[in-house]
């Protein structure tokens, strides 16, 4: 990660850390799970664009503490599709970041309910926000719940199932899935950070724009260093996809086809950022992450 | 049901129908699987009381739209947590309201992500719904949040679990469990009828004190249908609580007891409707209506 989107992930992780219930508090097993859920590791890669888009949008200390919420309320997201995406019934993940599985860790039913509380307290943390014009909290409701729905996050996922294992996929295919899998919960961060600075309408479309090459960037390149990667570094098992009999970008494009895909995409994802001018550098380094990144 | 109550229950099944995405729509497997799990049946309670609490709290036609959206927001809450608990490592059930379990019908891992489409949506629609007041559309789902999670009916599920089996359970555990595990989504249920009229703190506060001795005298003759129920009414099997493994209030008081219980429950919940005066008649059946029903 970039240095910038390093310190983002630590104050976020002390957010998480301090806002989580404990989990010395009933229901024991499940603030367990929760906690572990999250705070057992990852990039932190959506609160660094939460965080990252709301300094391209010109937010100051003043909507930072917003920005922050938004940011851990959109980890939460991402932390519980981990755990719904690991279940034996999903993808039957025994790891995750290094860990054990919430599943493996505190049995089945547990990372469900897990899973569902972590995407409940996501809209919980949101809603108690401290924002300047509630209205705005309520876009924020509603474009994270979009994101991570079933026109989105959710959606993609059941795409994903229903192309695993029925022979090759076609291309058009691949690219809506990971549109909707990944790509519209880092459409969500940036808009997120945008509403925080109080970002208009121009401004939060051209977050959008660069969150779309930026999701399919992170998305060839996660095919890739499924190939190639380093099970230690990466915290999870490498070939995984190949088992599971995913297309991946990788197989559409090979290892280099899918590396140039992804460097094209960062240039226009970058490109987007124009109208932002130095304040988006936060961005478009993370845009840069994502293809030098070895995890 | 009560005869307002059917009426509530078919005005929300419209809107229901209207705005679940349409099964022929992408991912079909997907929305086919949420509208079954919606669109199945059930007795609509949760809607019925938010309408009734919103009539309580004098809401007129003008704010009706409102709590439509939010009845339709809490059923959706209420239809994810059945998917969720028939999964097999939860209640392992295989039919409800006579009908095959999601699970059964669309396989686990649809199941898992139907509910957890169904628990976002009702946040998009919540967001979405025209509050006249962002302020009280923010408390709305922050309200909702809480009633659905880690305190609440995710809590519950949780604290139900680590009971089941673990031999007979203490009685203050199981009060303590039903209130979380259902009581805390009645209590939301009303608080947003009474949000969407616009009801001052005093007022909410009421609809809150009725709520919680009117989920006791659910839960309890729940309990006692489980025992002495018809299962083609109930739509599930008879006798599931004792297979599992569950300690019941039939268990700590016995049928006649339980039923007592519900009796006095529900005396009690309607005297904390003396604030809205006749308006309440439409929330007082209601009660009546859980200790008399036959599923």
């Amino acid at each position: 990660m970039t240095p910038a989107a390093l310190a983002a992930g630590r104050e976020v992780e002390r957010l998480l850390d301090r806002r989580l219930p404990p989990a010395e508090e009933p229901p024991e097993r499940l603030h367990a799970a929760m906690r572990h859920a999250v705070l057992g590791g990852g990039k932190r890669l959506r609160p660094a664009l939460v965080l990252a888009a709301h300094a391209a949008a010109g937010g100051g200390t003043d909507t930072r503490p917003l920005a922050l919420e938004a940011a851990a309320a959109v980890e939460l997201v991402h932390a519980y599709s981990l755990v719904h995406d690991d279940l034996p019934a999903m993808d039957d993940a025994d790891t995750r970041h290094g860990l054990p599985a919430v599943h493996r860790a505190f049995g089945e039913a547990t990372a469900v309910l897990a899973g569902d509380a972590l995407l409940t307290l996501a809209f919980e943390w949101l809603a108690r926000a401290p924002w300047p014009d509630a209205r705005v909290g309520l876009r924020a409701v509603r474009e994270l719940a979009e994101g991570a729905g079933h026109a989105g996050m959710v959606g993609g996922q059941q795409l994903d199932l229903d192309l695993t294992g029925a022979g090759r996929a076609d291309e058009a295919d691949v690219h809506a899935m990971h549109r909707m899998k990944t790509g519209a919960l880092f459409r969500a961060s940036v808009v997120l950070g945008g509403l925080a600075a109080g970002l208009p309408e121009d401004g939060l479309s051209a977050l959008a724009a660069f969150a779309r090459p930026f999701g399919l960037a992170f998305q060839a390149i996660d095919d890739v260093l499924d190939v190639v990667g380093d099970a230690a570094r990466l915290g999870k098992d490498v070939g995984a996809d190949r088992t599971a009999g995913k297309t991946t970008f990788v197989d559409l494009y090979g290892v280099d086809g899918a590396r140039r895909r992804a460097r094209a995409a960062v240039e226009e994802a970058i490109s987007c950022l124009a109208p932002f001018g130095e304040r988006a550098a936060g961005l478009a380094e993370l845009a840069r992450f994502v293809i030098d990144r070895d995890h």
